[in-house]
Order: structure tokens, then sequence, then C-alpha cells
């Protein structure tokens, strides 16, 4: 009688009522932090429920979470029951700061996860060809971006705003292209051990860092408002010094951290309170630099990373957490603001479309020209631009930050996610296309087939075994086992 | 020449550095976001460590994050150096709502995970002495700290508030025991399995059951400011409802979103994200009564933590960033808001010490008479009254509510905050030396060898193995390990 379908359908109806519930408090009364706990309810469900559809249909699940914020936002919601939208999301400081807070802190764990995910040493192997991928698939579309922002109306600048720094942040989020995504799609079509596959994702991690650092200076100029050298030495030196440092002495400082953290505290979860530690103090040097404290948690989530005693245990901790909570707070939020009902306005519409067609053009054609610098062919250069054509997550951030500083306008920041929706929903069917067009080669087979085996007997020889096991009921099971065999062999 | 001692001491000595370097930047000028990160790090580090430095002499890690909330605020850092605190914990209410925020979202978390790991299995098993023990230790320290209420000086209530509310509130304050700090010392004395430990660890968790349920019912009466007959009636009603529509259609619900979106969802943690929103959907529910929001979230980890296909994998990552992140911000946040300097005046140090004696005496004296109601000796009726002197985590949630509904003062939030850390850290000792004095019977022995030998043998006498392993390198290697045993052996 009462079945599982039955209870599902239950909660799927709660859903929609979920506004009207909250309307209808406002006659009691709800708390401001009654009034959170809603928003937070609805970006998580919202958001994940359309990035689960997305996902089934191939697409990244993170951009469900800002299709959702937009649709929670005045883009839906808003237009079609403005009451609801303004008790909700309401205008009060105090009350958005409160949500803003969480999506904060949501996207420095993004970014520490972004850089705990970073893989260098894929980049040392594969060596030289990413390099001009990446470096002709930033300066093209940057080029591009700045270019465009000073030929567009006056009515797209924010107010007091310079077109110059306008310029700057619109290169910006043309040219980034989103690492997650890329290596989400290349990991689905199986191109992940492949050399082609190896290149796309390398070049992105690439752009990506890269891109962090150019976005820093960027911010670091938009702080002052204006374009002065004086100012802009003093950024680009105060970085430069900050990455020195950070992989140098920094990475020693970090590793050695964690692992006292790890060998002497008794509290539970103390290295993860290590991490969070080093990534708010890192975060803080890059804020008081004058970049944005983005650039810190980044780099600290490199080093976090490359910790040799860091366990998947804590990745996973941390990940959970971030994938659950943080991301689709962060990414809500950011949807939240973004106000699609200005595109009714035809002129907004077209200038939309000339900005993606030229986000496209900028960086399809960037990375196809690097791919033939590094003497790759033609089929093999349409794939790298394909790949390198979704946004996705990291112009959003960017796109954030300058509508939190006043940089950008509203309706430019709303065309800024458009243009990042359509062509990170653009890429996965291109690149899916462009790779299956490329069969394997003989002696790429035969190196597959080696690691394969590799891979597998990797205990088969072992007269002695060692046993590493985490605390959980399999780990314990895993040392009985070990027992059990070793007592039958000679050790 | 550079070892790990060395970067250590560097990480050590960077930090009491820290306000200064946020002072010298404020001519900088730091953005809002930087000093949120600030204020995070501080009190993820300082509460952290002291927690630590507690925890080394058996004490409980969550009162050190307390106590470093305290030090950081006006009680040390405020009284030593206004400037540097003024900067940082600012007062500004949109800079401080963001750290509040984060505060809040971190007592919803916390109590999920005090719900998910409340056993009602135990109390269960354990039956009847508990709820005598529980109800006279709930019961004496309640009517104790209301009465006290009625008598203290006007000067200690808060402006507007009744003192037969704020009574209440110093009643709840005196009377729930904190579940974790008892369960920790009584794991820690080895008493876990045996029958003294499971009576006091059964007992302070029923009574944390009841006490949520009694602070929700305050709150709602305090939300009027004044009692109230037919308001009372509508919270008891509504909470009477809500109760029982959680356990029983609510738990079949929660059970069936749990599975349904284990067995469907393709999105990386969606289960999580699950659990998240049912804490916040009940968290609602109970707000929208007219209680507080932590009745519903504590409801909620209690369902989830019954649920049949909940892995510890997924608690895990609840527990690990709720520990390391969100408790240290709320215990933090807490510790911020006590002013101990006020203690310095000796009528207010006389009337803290007479809320110790008082709350030590009431709740010693309940438990151990419903010890002796239970037919228990009084050695065990004294380890009992020990056990249950610790307040810890409770009161301090229960007084921050207080707190920001504006229904304590300032001054009696912090006799209550000071009460709370004395009793809870004289509970370790006084608890010790009364379980040490408890040999063990003859029945009692035997009956933990065989539950010893129980546990060991549970793959001595396999034929055939089966093995559940997570996706992990070590469940991986135990997969093979079994493969290894099972072709050796008749299967």
């Amino acid at each position: 009688m009462f079945n599982q379908r039955w209870s599902v359908a239950c909660a799927a109806i709660a859903l929609p009522l979920m506004p009207a519930f909250a309307f209808a408090a406002e006659k009691t009364g709800m708390s401001s932090e009654g009034i959170f706990v809603l928003e937070l309810i609805l970006l998580l469900v919202v958001g994940r429920g359309i990035g689960e559809v997305l996902e089934i249909f191939g697409q990244p699940a993170v951009m469900g979470q800002l299709i959702g914020g937009i649709l929670l936002g005045p883009s839906l919601l808003g237009w079609m029951w403005p009451a609801a939208e303004r008790l909700i999301f309401a205008d009060d400081p105090t009350q958005k700061s409160m949500i803003n807070a969480v999506a904060q802190l949501g996207v420095l764990m993004l970014l520490l996860l972004t850089g705990m995910e970073t893989d260098l040493r894929l980049v040392r192997r594969v060596g030289r060809a990413c390099f001009s991928i990446s470096a002709a698939g930033v300066a093209v579309p940057f080029a591009l971006g700045f270019i465009a922002a000073q030929f567009m109306p006056d009515t797209l600048l924010a107010a007091g705003s310079e077109r110059i720094v306008a310029g700057l942040f619109l290169g910006t989020a043309l040219s980034i292209s989103s690492v997650k995504i890329v290596a989400m799609v290349v990991r689905d079509m199986n191109f992940m051990r492949r050399d082609l596959g190896q290149i796309i994702v390398s070049s992105a991690i690439i752009e990506d860092t890269i891109g962090w650092v150019v976005i820093a200076i960027t911010i670091g100029i938009a702080k002052k408002g204006h374009v002065e050298l004086g100012s802009l030495a003093f950024t680009i030196v105060g970085v430069a010094i900050f990455m020195a440092f950070s992989f140098t002495l920094g990475r020693r400082i970090v590793f050695d951290a964690i692992r006292w953290t790890n060998d002497t505290f008794r509290s539970e979860y103390a290295v993860v309170t290590v991490i969070l530690a080093i990534m708010g103090a890192m975060a803080l040097i890059t804020d008081l630099i004058g970049v944005h404290t983005v650039l810190g948690a980044f780099v600290a989530g490199i080093l976090v990373g490359e910790s040799p005693i860091l366990s998947r245990h804590i990745e996973g901790q941390l990940r959970g957490i971030i994938t659950a909570l943080f991301m689709p707070v962060f990414f809500g939020v950011a949807g939240l603001s973004a106000d699609l009902t200005v595109l009714i306005d035809p002129q907004l519409a077209l200038l939309t479309l000339a900005l993606v067609v030229i986000a496209s053009i900028g960086k399809f054609g960037g990375a196809f020209i690097g791919a033939e610098v590094a003497g790759m062919s033609r089929a093999e250069g349409i794939a790298v631009g394909c790949g390198m054509n979704a946004r996705g997550s990291t112009e959003v951030i960017v796109a954030s930050i300058g509508l939190s500083m006043g940089v950008l306008s509203h309706n430019l920041f709303t065309m800024i996610v458009t243009m990042a929706v359509i062509t990170t929903l653009a890429m996965p069917p291109t690149l899916r296309w462009a790779l299956r067009r490329l069969p394997m080669g003989e002696q790429e087979k035969k190196r597959l087939e080696r690691e394969e085996i590799d891979q597998r007997g990797f205990v088969a020889n072992l007269e002695r075994l060692l046993v590493v096991v985490d605390e959980g009921v399999v780990g314990r099971f895993a040392a009985y086992l070990a027992g059990v065999i070793g007592a039958g062999q000679p050790t």
C-alpha cells in the first residue's frame, strides 16, 4: 500500500510547494535563520536535481546548479511570482550576507578542491604540445574579448567603471577553459589514457593555472579602478613573489605541517582543519597583496594535493561536502544574480549572441592554431579546439567577482553567464563528435595494453605481503586476509 | 639544515602575528571577505589547538573551541588589545552576519551529527534504569534553575524580558547533559561494554532527546515574550504532532528518499545533498511551528542515522567537515559573545560560583536519586551522578539561542558559559575517580569475554567468502586477497 515510489512522490510534491509554504509563513513570521535555511534547501535541491537531469544527457552537473540558481532568481521565479522571490531571496543586506558567506566560503573550498585535483605531473609527462595550445588558447580569446569591450555600447558598462578594466574582465572571462568539465568528457569517452586526451586535459590544466594568475592581476588592477603603472608593477611583483615562495619554502611548510599534524595530534580530523587553515592563510595573503582570495586558495589546493601523506580518505571527505553543499550554493547564488529577462531586449539578445560567437571562435581558433604549431594533425586540432571551448565554472567565478566589485554591470554579468552556459553545454557533444573521428594508432594501442597488464598484476608476484590499511571494516578485513595468505606462503 | 621542526616553528610564530598582520593591513584596506577568512582561520587554529592540549589532559576537545573563542573575544584579546579585536571581529552587522551564517549552519550540522550518533537501540537494550535517572536528572536541576532565576538580581535580566521566561532558559541550561562528552569519558575508561557504562550513556541519550524537546518548547514560549496558555498549547501540540509524524511516516519517507537517491542518482555525493536537504526541511518545519530549527535538525539526524543503507563512508564524510570546520566555528562564535571581564565584579563572580554549585548539586542529586530509585548501589549512583554533570555543548547552544533572542542578558550568558566550562572540565576527573572504584562482577566478566570471542572469530569458520568492498585501493586489495583464499579452499 505504501511503497517507495509513493514517498518519493510525496517529497517531489512538497518541493514546488515550498515557496507557497514560505509565503504563507510570512504571516506567522519566519525567523531570518529560517529564511537562510529555506534558501539553502532550494539551491541544493533544485540545483542538484537539474544537475542530475543534465548528467543523464551527458552534460556537466555543475551547469545544473547554475541553471537552478537562474530559475530561482529574477529570471523565472521573480518574473512569475515576484512576491515569493522577494520574500525568500530578500534584499535586506544582513539577510543576503548570510547566504553570500556560505557562497564565499564555497568558492574558496571549490578552488581548494580544483587545486588538489590539478595534476602538474601529468603536464610534465605530456610536455611541450600543451604549452603552445594553452598559450594560443588563452591569448586569442583574451585579445578578442578585450577588443570587443572597446566597441560595446556604453549602457553595458557599470557606473563609474573604466572601459579598459571591463575589457580586462571580459577578456579573462572568455579565455579560461574549465578543467573539470573537459576532464569529465575525456574520461567519459575513454580517452583519459590516450595521448590526445592527455594533451587536452593538460592544456586545460595549464590554462587554469595561468588563468588564476591572470584573474588575480586583473582584479588587482580593477581594485584601483584604473590602470596605473606603479600599482600594476606592485601587483605583478607581489604575485610573482607569492608564487615563488609557495612552490619552494611554502610547499615544504605545507608538507611538514600536514605530516606533523598527522603524526602528533590526537584530535579527530586535525589534518582537515590544518588543510582549511592553510587554505585560509594563503587566501589571506593574496587578499593582502591586493589580488583576490581565490588565487591563494587555488595554490593551497595544489600544494595540499601534492602532499605525500595526504590519504584518499581525507581528500574524499573534503570532496563530499564541497560537491554536496558548497558548490551548489556558490553556483546557485551566482545564478540568482543573473536576470535573463533583460534578454527580451533584442539589442541585448543580439549582443549576447555576438559574445557567444566571439568566445567560440576565439577559443576554438586559438587552440587550433596552438595544435598546428605543435605539429598535430588537423583532426586532432579540431578535437583540441572543441574541448577547450568549455568555460563552465571558471568564467562564472570571474564574472561573480567582477559583479561584486562593481566592475561589471548587471546586464554584462547576465550576458557572460549566458555565454558560459551555452558554450559549456555545446562542448560535450562537439568534443564527443570530434573524438569519435580519431581511431587509435598501432603504437598507442600496444602502450595501452602494456599499461593495462602492469596495472592488473600488482600483487601477482609478491612473496612478502606488506599491507597498509585504513581503520574501516574493509581495511581490517584486508589485513586479516593478508595474514591468512601470508601464513600459507614462505615469507 | 631545514627540518620539520623548523617549519612547524615557522607556522607557530606566524599565528600570533596574525592580528598584528591584520592591523597593519588596515592601512592597505582588507576586503570584507578577507576579514571573514581571517576570523575563520583564527577560530579554527586557536580553538582546535587548545582542544588538542585539553585532549592530552583527558578533557573534551570541544571545550577548547569554546575557550578559544572566549580568548579571542572581549575576555582576553579585546581586553589586551581592543583595536585588533574591533578590527577582526567587527561590529558591522553585515560583516558579523557572515561568520554568524557559518555558525548557524554549523549548529544545524552539529545537531544532525548528534542525532545520527544517538543510538536509540542502546536505550531499548538497557531499558528501565536510565528512564528514572534521566527523569530525575532533568527535573531536579530544571526546578533549581527556575527557582534561582526568581531570586537573581534585576540587573541580570535582559531589557524587556520576563523573569519567568529567563527562568525557563536557565532551568533548561542547567538540566541537559552532553552525550558526546559523557560517551567520550566512558569509552576512555573502557566502560562502554559494561552495564554501568551503558546505563550512563543511555541516560544521557534520553536526557538529550527530551532536552531538545524542552528547549524547543522553551523557545516557543520565549518568542511570545510571556507565558500564555493558548500559545503554549499550540506549541506543545505542534511539537507533539511533529514528533509523531517524524517517527512514523517521516521515518519511512527519509529511508525511502535516501535509498531512492542512492539507487537512482548518477551525480556524485547525491546522498549527502539529500541528507542536508532533509535536515533543512525538518529544521524549517520546526521553525514554522514556532520552536527553533535545532529540534528539526536533531530529529533529522536520528532518522538519517537509523537509515539501513547509510554507509559509514557517508557518515564519515559529514563527521569530518563538521568536526574540522563547523564545530570550531560555532563554539568559537559562542565564546566570542562571552565577556569574562565582567566577572571582576565580585557580586557577579559570587553569583557565577553559586550557579556552578546549584547546577552541580541539582544534576548530581537528581541523577543519584534516579539511580537509587532504579535500585543501583550507592557507588554506582555516585558514578552516575558524576557522569551526568557534564553540560558541555548543549548548554552553550541553549545559551547562544537565548542571547540571540534577547531573552538572556550578556552577563547571564557569560555566567552560563562559565558554568558550562567549569562543570564540563570537572566531570572527566570525577567520573574517572568514581568508575575506578567499581570492580567488575563475576557474571559481567563472563559476558564480556563471550562477546569478545564472538567479535574476533568473525571469519574464522567461513567456507565461502562474500566480500563487500568499497572503491578504494584497500577495497580492491581485499577483494583480490579474498579471491586468493577462496581459490585455495573448497567453496
